[in-house]
């Protein structure tokens, strides 16, 4: 049984400003929560139709009806577990290392899928501008596969970062240095610009180079999806 | 005025199968439609709040109110314009040039990503097997952003063209050669297989070669988005 005061907060998390006031978020379904159970982060309540379905978890389940999820849920087919986690706190970035940073980016999906994306090449930071869709929002959550628990993200000024880091910044534009003729750093910093307006002028001025994806000969196309962009050039910066 | 067999009729392309009767599909929006009426495609009717919104094209418009269009629409906030068009023939498959297969993609968002690569990569054929998600799916036209007037799309057995071409095929695989070791030929066939599933074991038998696009060291992601793996495969195609 769960007391309608903790179905209210639940539901609250819903909201980005709500997040950042409790600083604790939720994620559903059975992969997802295992998946972020099993990792760095720390939970703060597990609720689940099934506790048996959480087999291995040793931490408290509380169990709840399927109305009572339903009422927690964001889902339309709301999926056995529901946890909300505790937002953990922004690591100091590491300039040692390669930095993704993205400047404006709206959608939800399209951060997911880049949050996926620094997983899976092993960017171990991402820097977002305040006006960056929050990772938290629950369809970011449902679109990163569970990559969230293993990339340090930083929300910040990335004007303020520019300004004193001393790692070279790359920024993608429709205008640049074909992305396969430029010679990647060890470490350094790209910046991803949003979906309509690609990077701000504020933050092209500071940047020290600019690369592009080529398009094909024929192409009609006018530009590249920013997580298909995104994709190409962190396989780049691997190759 | 728009009599109300014609909103129903316009309404009911909304569905796949009724498209497949109609031979007609449906686009929404200003940039949407005034893509599609300056590409090759042909429109069978155009309805618009305003007229003069398109100005340059000299086909009828149907002037319509706001109420007339909410009722046609497939949007939350529709945007003025709505057009019928008629599906293109599918033109046979021109064996000289790049192909790209999709074995079961089903996420509209996905093939509407992979459609405007195609066109980016100048990849001008995209043959899809009969379970991938139609392309004239409303979600699927508007990830698009207009690339679908400039990629030839088929839907046949793509078991059937392996057998009978004469193009060397390549699949993506979780385990295949890394792609920037393999030397792309100047003509081919990439398969892409299903979000979950990856390639049919049907049409795994029937390629010539495997590709993969490495994790970084540390990674923990379990696997690339269908687009995003999309994205880089071609790219290294055009390299």
């Amino acid at each position: 049984m769960v007391v309608k005061s903790e179905l209210k907060l639940i539901r609250s998390l819903q909201q980005k400003k709500k997040r950042a006031e409790y600083g604790r978020f939720v994620a559903e379904g059975v992969k997802m929560v295992r998946e972020l159970l099993d990792s760095s982060l720390v939970a703060d309540k597990v609720y689940a139709t099934e506790p048996e379905i959480l087999d291995g978890w040793e931490g408290p389940v509380i169990p709840v009806s399927e109305g009572e999820l339903r009422k927690m849920s964001n889902l339309k087919t709301p999926n056995k577990v529901l946890a909300v986690f505790h937002i953990p706190d922004p690591v100091e970035i590491d300039e040692t290392e390669w930095v993704l940073a993205l400047d404006g980016v709206k959608d939800p999906g399209n951060l997911g899928t880049i949050i996926r994306l620094c997983d899976w090449f092993g960017i171990p930071q991402l820097l977002c501008t305040e006006d960056t869709v929050d990772c938290y929002n629950p369809k970011v959550l449902q679109a990163t596969m569970g990559s969230i628990a293993r990339v340090n993200i930083v929300y910040a000024s990335l004007g303020q970062f520019l300004e004193q880091t001393k790692l070279p910044a790359f920024g993608a534009f429709m205008e640049g240095s074909p992305v396969q003729r430029v010679e990647f750093p060890e470490a350094g910093i790209l910046v991803m610009g949003n979906e309509a307006h690609g990077v701000s002028s504020e933050i092209s001025k500071m940047l020290t180079g600019r690369v592009s994806i080529p398009s094909y000969l024929t192409s009609g196309a006018e530009s590249l999806n920013v997580a298909t962009a995104t994709a190409i050039l962190l396989h780049e910066i691997r190759r």
